[in-house]
């Protein structure tokens, strides 16, 4: 059948129609055979391909899966800061989804890290929906320069486990479109996801899968999303309501299609929406069709492990480096202490668990290297009571030797998809024994493994260096040797603040919500929006991590583009005789504004890789979007006019330098109405003019209108009324002086 | 006429009834004089009388007002924790209203002190619910116990000043329940206010004045109101919508009564709601004829000055005395620094503003009775630049004293009714000449005043002693001396945590709002309910209070006295040698729950004079709603089951000793359906049945009813699905179980 050929809604009937809205099972689209349109197979990710064994009979198994790649989860991921990178890995798992006949592998996850007790934030991407959607937007093109798709998820706001499927989260028009929808959003528009995958959770009230505004009119009407959203398996309660509201695909299939033939037939569906719902699904298999037909392929194991082997190494952040005790000599006596350096975990729990081509660990590494320690486990992966014995055997191993590089971590069973967590400590069992190491070996250096942020200020006494290494993936135990003997210098930034308490998050008050609900209190105010803008202390802020090498930001210019555009140029050198990538970024950071806005948000970023001493120019530009807060006034984006300030710098709380930028504004106004306030009037262009058109004529005696009190008390409340509240202040002069300016006004702006 | 022949709605025309439901002018009812309903005069509170001289002619001028006693405001008052002295306050008030012919004194405001900063603070009570009202009721029924009438305002969640005519209070029904309503029920319940007073702002979107939920639903439906709600002056933007919703009484008049009738006559108003709003205009007539009928009373000057004068040395709250540099013995030799010394700041700004019958400054106080001290004003009282000259003279006179009595406070420019302020902060040169009085004399004491909170870690190490002083009243000066040289030891109790930075306060984060809406994204966590809860450190905790003698409680027991109340006994002994009061603070502390709830909540308080070494025992009891939380599930107030811990202490920090209870629960629960998870089946007493039942029939193999999976992850999963969602899980068998288990649990609870 020739792509001219291809069938459209007009080829179906009802019944084929309705049957394209729902799976054929829980791992596969429900085709048309007969018409040509295939079943194709869809798999969960979101990093590496878990297409399950069981999948043939579209039955829910978690645990056997063929052999995938495991690049780092988006804990990891996140914390590269290189979106060239992402896009290889997608690039990866596109590749391995032809050679399994896979039609749309099931991420990226861009929901907020709105709080880091979240069970899945390791599967997610930053606070910060800047860098979520410039990173994460790699993963859908890279899969989707494949010819297979993608599915972003979970639409929208789904940022916590507790109660998820059904949990309505209240939160205000503004927070939504600055943080939950702005990382959906840059994928939508500069990378077209095949589908979208709608969350469980309601959203001030309805469901994702029944949410109009969210489906149809944010993501169609407003963003141009060309592609099909599918639920989440078992959020769809409600096919017609969900088809009506812009949900293209049931998943996994209740087996219920007669009910959209029927409500079709009896009017509850409008068949226009029904064509474009099963059209959806028959453009997506069209564009599936060349990759699903290539037969035969077998991706490159080798080559994909090395792309996670890179993605490993980008995704380390160096928090601690005293005394630059890392990296370690390959000679010095070593002791590695902690069952993650023989067992590492290096994926997330739930529906991202895959099963890797190949596993190393760092014990492993060491070993294939010949670089010699003393290993001992010294604790149990999981949350049962400490072993004396091996927490003796991990003293004695740390005191014989001059270093000890200590693996501590989240064992599996302490966080995964389902719960969120409770704590942001690691077991307590873990960090005796690493006090007891510090108490023999001053020469510490911890390695953490954990997807989500764990409290680091209680125990980092004890350490000279710290790494956090999140979940690296299957290359993890050879981008650890590599980092840790100094093979390459580590790189990454975090994409998450790690605070001092898990109290200071002001999502606290409202975590994670009560009776059906989670109220999103803490508005625009996430992450190190809430740290920066209220002055408060954190371990270490976003975009911070330790290198090798030093670097020096200087030259920083900012030339205006546009009304509301600039563009940033910057000069970073490495000072240092070590190879190394620094990452610049630019926060903006308003003038006085009408609404609350954080102190500086993320605006763009560039990761750098210089030789020793080398120099580069960089070169960022800023959109209209990088100045605009969401208006609820205007129910639009708002760019105020006034000067900006353009911080350049290495985190959130290490600007190296900052220039400014005058703004033209955008314009934007509402027309003054008896609900201006007099203020309002006073300050408005054509409403200045009026009052004072009133004011001299009242002096001159005119018409009844009142001359106003003059005292400071009187002008103040004056200047808080809506003009419709005048009559109390002024009695029937107020009447006359209220209609006067509504009057006047209506000639001089029709 | 006599009381059996007074008018009732069904002796007037419809034009009647719609004019008693307006006002006559700014300051009076309008009366259907032809039918003996007066138009009796009303005027604002609330801390004193303030009839305008211009009332007569019902203008609006709120300088110029009849002398009456200016007790302290409530910012002083509250501090008290004296319910009895309170009431003598209310009394006095009363009495000076027969003597001015006022039949309604506007007052009190019992709004929650959400942010210390909100402009209004220093009419309002406290940041806790429970101590407002039952503070607050003090007024209202001394008041009323004279035959003169109240306004309890503002109704409601009237929290800042900040756009308050217009803006948008969103709040969850739980902080509204908790937090902003029930200092309104409680005196509603308790002492019927005449007339309550709607307030400006919107709530969910409806204006005060035409919130049918509020007026009607909540106040008269589930309170129990029997009087009149009037609008604030101006509040009422829609006649028709508000008389609709409950409001009685619109003020000022916009002499509108036609639209009243219109809307009568085409059906827009039910006439029984009409007679309903009119009938309690006749009743509020009716109510005051008594105390209104009394001519040529003359009430007792002096008397209530020494009402006023025991109202202010109660006020006081000693912060901070070290080395017990407070009281100051008379013939040290003291500089008094200060302009507040001599012309104090006694009362806030706006319409609460009123001319006392007396004025004695602290210095007029020290020269009455003899006391020698050097003065020296230091700055002037405004937010002009520091005068050299005055403060090289307090320097001086504080270098060459022993001890140096330093008046420090915020002007009137900078708080009042209108504006909320900016800052904690007091005026800078106020705080530099402090720095400098404190380099050359180490013993300072500072006198504050001020009407909200102000910042004192910044410069509480120049200082020994430290009494917030509040604002007074007319009767501060003689107060003040009498705490300040020993004659009484203070006794006041903070009514609002003194926090270290504005920013701990979590309603920073949405204040005072934006585009028209603010948002209560800290839910009831306000004040010490968030800073306790969440650990955090404040200056000096709610409830906190210093007193000359010392105190030790003990004896504390708690005895149940139903199934969800208990009465709590303890002993408080004075184990100085001076005579005082101390005021024992009983707070509950809830066990686990399912919604999050404060870590403690004042559910009781009584102070306590005492003799040196005296002892007494109080008895505290506790109802069912000091266990209870608004279930937004329930839509009711709720009391789990299980151990709640009692407090007692002398500040919501200074817990002295814990008792635990076991309460049955209230038993509330909902049915469970198809959208109760597995989790939530399993618990419950009877879906616990069901669910065992469905088991053992899968393992017989009936039914088709499935096996459920059996590893950890899981059940974890089906834990949190409602049963609906088993199908996704389950396939086919999923929807068997599911119905299964709605039918089996019909069967049982039918």
């Amino acid at each position: 059948m020739s792509e001219h050929t291809y069938p459209s809604v007009k080829d179906l009937t009802l019944e084929e129609k309705a049957s394209l809205t729902s799976g054929g099972d829980a791992w596969h689209l429900q085709g048309v055979e007969s018409k040509g349109i295939p079943g194709y197979m869809i798999t969960d990710g979101p990093h590496g391909l878990r297409k399950s064994l069981a999948a043939s009979t579209g039955e829910t198994d978690l645990d056997a899966s063929v052999p995938a790649t495991c690049f780092p989860p988006a804990a990891g991921l996140s914390s590269s800061w290189n979106p060239e990178l992402i896009h290889k890995v997608g690039e990866a798992m596109g590749e391995e989804c032809i050679q399994e006949k896979v039609a749309v592998i099931l991420g990226p996850g861009v929901n907020i890290k709105r709080n880091p007790l979240g069970g899945r934030c390791f599967e997610y991407w930053s606070e910060d929906p800047y860098l979520a959607g410039h990173e994460a937007v790699g993963i859908v093109a890279g899969v989707q320069s494949k010819g297979v798709g993608t599915s972003l998820k979970h639409f929208a706001a789904n940022n916590q486990e507790t109660d998820r499927l059904r949990v309505d989260a209240r939160i205000s028009q503004r927070a939504l479109r600055e943080i939950y929808l702005p990382a959906f959003e840059h994928i939508v528009k500069t990378a077209q996801p095949w589908t979208i995958m709608c969350s469980y959770n309601r959203i001030n009230g309805v469901h994702s899968a029944q949410n109009h505004w969210l489906l149809t009119d944010v993501l169609r009407g407003e963003w141009g999303f060309k592609g099909i959203v599918m639920s989440d398996w078992g959020a769809d309660h409600d096919r017609v309501a969900s088809l009506n509201a812009g949900l293209n695909l049931e998943m996994p299939p209740s087996f219920t299609d007669d009910r959209i033939v029927y409500a079709a037939r009896d009017g509850r569906i409008d068949p226009a929406q029904l064509d474009r719902m099963a059209q959806g699904m028959i453009d997506l298999t069209d564009k599936a069709r060349a990759a699903m037909s290539i037969d035969g392929y077998r991706f490159d194991v080798d080559g994909h492990d090395e792309v996670a082997h890179q993605a490993a190494i980008e995704s380390m952040v160096l928090l601690k480096n005293e005394d630059a005790i890392l990296p370690l000599k390959k000679d010095a006596k070593i002791a590695v202490i902690g069952e993650f350096a023989r067992t590492p975990r290096y994926q997330g729990g739930g529906s991202s668990h895959i099963t890797p081509t190949k596993m190393t660990s760092f014990l492993d590494t060491l070993a294939e290297r010949g670089i010699k320690a003393d290993f001992a486990p010294g604790f149990t992966l999981d949350l049962e009571p400490a072993d004396p014995a091996l927490e003796a055997e991990a003293v004695k191993a740390a005191e014989a030797s001059d270093v000890a590089l200590v693996f501590l971590g989240l064992p599996e069973a302490a966080e995964s998809e389902g719960f969120d967590r409770e704590t942001l400590d690691m077991p307590a069992k873990q960090l005796d024994l690493l006090r007891r190491i510090a108490a023999v070996n001053e020469n510490v250096a911890v390695v953490l493994s954990n997807g989500s942020v764990v409290s680091v200020a209680p125990w980092a006494d004890s350490a000279k260096g710290i790494l956090e290494s999140w979940l690296l993936g299957q290359a993890g135990g050879p981008a650890l040797a590599d980092v840790i003997f100094g093979k390459v210098s580590p790189s990454g930034k975090l994409a998450q603040s790690i605070p001092l308490d898990i109290n200071d998050d002001p999502s606290m008050l409202n975590w994670p919500g009560e009776e059906g609900h989670v109220d999103y209190g803490e508005g625009v105010f996430v992450g190190y929006r809430y740290y920066d803008t209220y002055g408060k202390a954190v371990d270490y802020p976003f975009g911070y991590g330790l290198s090798y090498a030093t670097f020096a930001i200087s030259d920083v210019t900012v030339a205006k583009t546009g009304a509301n555009t600039a563009s940033v140029t910057a000069t970073v050198t490495n000072t240092s005789d070590v190879d190394a990538a620094e990452t610049v970024q630019v926060y903006v950071a308003p003038g006085t504004s009408d609404v609350a806005r954080p102190v500086h948000e993320l605006k763009g970023f560039e990761k750098v890789f210089l030789k020793a001493g080398e120099s580069k120019t960089v070169t960022i530009d800023l959109d209209e979007r990088a100045f605009a807060y969401w208006s609820e006034k205007f129910n639009d984006w708002h760019v105020e006019s006034g000067e900006y300030t353009i911080e350049v710098g290495t985190s959130s709380r290490d600007i190296a330098a900052t220039v400014t930028v005058e703004l033209d504004g955008d314009g934007k106004s509402l027309p003054l109405d008896e609900w201006s306030t007099y203020g309002e009037w006073e300050s408005d262009p054509v409403g200045g003019k009026v009052v004072e058109a009133a004011a001299a004529a009242a002096e001159a005696g005119a018409d009844g209108l009142p001359v106003l009190p003059n005292n400071a008390m009187m002008r103040m409340f004056l200047k808080s009324m809506p003009i419709n509240s005048l009559p109390t202040l002024l009695g029937e002069g107020g009447k006359t002086l209220t209609s006067y300016l509504l009057d006047e006004y209506a000639k001089l702006t029709k």
